[in-house]
């Protein structure tokens, strides 16, 4: 069986966000047994997987991110919506909008440090949409 | 219920290219909810879901994967196959060979400004196949 | 039908590690036609598709991700857990914890070049487990 629901995530500053709860709190009740598929709808911010304990993480994967893809360079030719937008683009690429996680015995079948990362790589991203599709 | 095609796309420059119609071309008639899994069968190109308005964006992503992994790195070991060669190999593990989008409505379900990407790090790749496997 | 089983990987060095057939040997018989869905319950290793031929590949996806990530950033924040520990994460969330892969005719329906291989970024991972779940 096959169920799906879509639902906005509130605005977020730019920066790496543990999401777990708010996806969890926005999901049906899981199957036994079955897969979560989630798909970000934006190509300025992405989804991945990632330690769920210190916020250091979060902090500290921002910095490496910044430091991987640089604003301002003078070869980028996509400038008009800001020196953050381009980055944007390309570090979505990097991480990925869509996850796909196990469900076990109705609950995802995460390890005990992982949990679900909204990587927000606009200074004003907004809101953002997630389509959330359970097989089980 | 799961269909699964394969279908070939032409050779094209190496670079970033929108293929979102491309593929839809090759798609079976899509089930009212489910999922789209795309698989490319290659180690030097990837798949990716980006900006579909702009073609800068295509050209910015290719500069700066270019500046992410070098070529020509004289500690590469793996460079009998050309100097693109490893860094496809790289550049395919950042983006990824796999996609999974939601289906609703009989449609994609992704975002307005999304459009599914083939990313060619190789600049003679030639073809490149794709499996297509729906659920729904 | 949906069928799922969780296994554990021997530990291994830091490094790029092909292990389709370690997967393989793990899973029940496989469908006509469906999906694989794996899934790696850590934060500091990753799955990743690549070359399954030369060696050479693997040591240079180590190299090149070294590069992209250094240790001993003085910006770093999450360093208690020894200095190979945040570039991992970062790592990580660069391939990514999770591959599905098609399933045709009961087998794995990758490219002749393409294995599945364990990103391990720790200097000492220990065992590393995956839920791997089949659906078709």
């Amino acid at each position: 069986m096959i169920t799906q629901t879509e639902f906005t995530l509130p605005a977020v500053p730019r920066g790496f966000h543990l999401i777990t709860n708010q996806v969890l709190s926005n999901l049906p009740d899981l199957p036994e047994t079955g897969l979560l598929h989630l798909f970000l709808k934006h190509t300025s911010a992405a989804l991945t997987i990632n330690e769920n304990a210190d916020p250091d993480v979060r902090t500290d994967m921002a910095y490496i991110f910044d430091q991987l893809i640089r604003e301002n360079d003078s070869n980028y030719s996509h400038i008009l919506e800001g020196s953050d937008d381009m980055p944007a683009h390309a570090k979505t690429s990097l991480c990925g909008n869509t996850l796909t996680i196990p469900i076990t015995h109705h609950h995802l079948n995460m390890g005990v440090w992982q949990g679900i990362y909204l990587c927000e790589f606009r200074c004003h991203g907004g809101e953002r949409k997630i389509v959330a599709t359970v097989i089980g």
